[in-house]
Parts: C-alpha cells; structure tokens; sequence
C-alpha cells in the first residue's frame, strides 16, 4: 500500500490479564497477511522457548526472538541485570533502526523498565526516532505512565477470571 | 500431546478497547503453530472481507468463516435478522459438534446475544455438551453475564486510549 496512507502506530497492549503477548501474535499474523516485513523481541522468554507461537513462526518465516533467560530468574545482582538488559535493548534499537521491518513487537519490555534495568526516557526516544511506516507493539504488566502517555493505542487487559486460580494449568496452543 | 493433559477451556476476551479478535487470531497461529485445528466463525465480518487475516488464513489453510453481512446494517426487522442469526449460530454448532476442531473462536458472537437474536442459555448448553478437548473462544463487547460466569477465562480489553479518537484511521495490518 502507499506510504501516504501509513500511520505508524505505537500500541500498548498492558494490565494483568492474559491476552497481552497474544494480541501482538494476532497483529503479526494480521500484518504478516498483508505481506509486511514483521518482528518479535521478547524480553522473557527463555532463548530454548519452542512454544506454539515459535513452531508457527518458523513456518511462517517470522522472527520471534527470545532475549530471556537471565530475566526469569534474576540473579540478584543489579549490575549484571542491567547489563544483560541493556544487550537486549541494543538488539531493539538495531532491529527498529534498520528499516526492515513494518512492525515490531517488544514483548514484555515493561518489566525491565519497571525493574530500573532500562531508562524509560531512552525507550521513548528511540520509538519517537524510529523510522517512518514503522509500528511498534509493546506489551507488559505496569506500562511506565511515559509509555502510556506516549503510545497511540493503549489497551489495557484487565483480569477478571483466571483459570490458573481455579487449578487449572496453562494449557499448550492456548497459553504458549 | 495426550488428550489427558489437556483440560479443555472456555476463553472469553471482551470490554470496550481493542485487541479482543486480535488475541483471538493469536491463540489461533499459536494453536496452528502445534498442528492443532482451527477454526474461527465471525459474526460481524462481511463475507467479502479480504483483511490480513484472511490472507494469512488463507496461505495457513486455517478457517476463517465470515458470517457477518447482514449484522452490520440492521434490518430493522427482528423476525429476519433472529432467523438470519440463527442460521450463523446453526454453522458454530455443526462446527463445534464436528470434533473436528482443537479451538473454535465464535468471533464477536455478544452482538446477536445481546441484541436478543441468540438466546444465551442456547449458547451456553451447546459450550457445556461440546466435544471433549475442544477450547472455545468468544469475542465481542458487553458479554452477557452467563457467559463471563460460564467463562475458564474471562480478560476485559480496557480501552485506555484509542487512536481513531484522535483523527487517526484503521491502519492496514494493524486493525484489520
């Protein structure tokens, strides 16, 4: 489509419940349908995830990349934290600077944020500098008020039943 | 993976903001993704719609069945459009019933309910009697309270900030 009917978008998709990571997966899908150039970053995941959502990314030939590990357990050392993160975020920047892409996702990228790992200030800039045409998703519990403030769409995900609390687990192809 | 794992659930995505079919068609890829089948019936969609998802639909061999025409424009006759609804919910059911499927979504089914053209007890019979192993999704705004109590899993999408409010149009890839 021509570029004159592009608005880039940047989408927070927050709150508590489930739905979040999943809605990017929706948008993906919907875009990867129209034949753009899409990406996923995830802040969480470990890099061995091989969950649904990888499975029909290889098929599909879309990247999802998994920076996690060091996130789920965290080592209690503020520093390497930071570190670990700012690596994570680089390979952001690089990925929303290169004009590849038509749309990328940060997956859970609040909780680095909230953690103090990442400067929001910084996040925003590089989403206000970032190429033109280029939507960005962002998903996570907490969005900082600056995202908030900043994104085009913010939905949040509000939790009002869970069946994890009802002893149910999470269930493959459905959560992961 | 073993039928006994799976514990088969009613996932329900409503409220006013954004991101409800879209996490729908996300549990779809990440169900197609595990080789599950799939299927989506969507009560507002024209028949001739040609969205992102649909292409994508359409190049996963994934089933996306536009029901809609008819519920956009109301007829402003209620005999009709009771009959042309319970034509739409008489598809879900061979649908559903079929065991054919891992996941059905009865996209934004809350519309016929709510306008009185479904009855939700109707709805809620055929849920509880499914097939084993089957997970349903539903969509749309104002769910009925039978259906949230029904529910494995009920997330509102809260809208926090809404992008047409601002002037700015659905945006191809993103909203549909």
């Amino acid at each position: 489509m021509p570029a004159k009917k592009r608005q880039p978008l940047v989408i927070l998709y927050t709150g508590n419940g489930k739905g979040k990571t999943t809605a990017a997966l929706g948008l993906l899908l919907r875009a990867w349908g129209r034949g753009m150039k899409v990406c996923m970053l995830s802040f969480i995941k470990e890099t061995t995830a091989n969950f649904g959502e990888e499975r029909a990314a290889r098929r599909l030939d879309i990247e999802l990349i998994p920076l996690g590990g060091g996130f789920t357990w965290l080592s209690k050392d503020l520093e390497q934290d930071k570190a670990l993160a700012r690596q994570c975020w680089d390979l952001c920047k690089e990925k929303i600077a290169s004009g590849a892409y038509d749309v990328v996702v940060l997956d859970e990228i609040t909780y680095p944020i909230t953690y103090g790992w990442l400067d929001v200030d910084e996040v925003i800039v590089t989403l206000r500098d970032r190429p033109p045409n280029l939507h960005i998703v962002i998903t996570g519990r907490d969005a900082h008020k600056k995202l908030i403030d900043f994104a085009d769409l913010v939905t949040e995900m509000r939790e009002v039943k869970h069946p994890f609390t009802s002893g149910i687990k999470a269930q493959p192809g459905v959560d992961f």
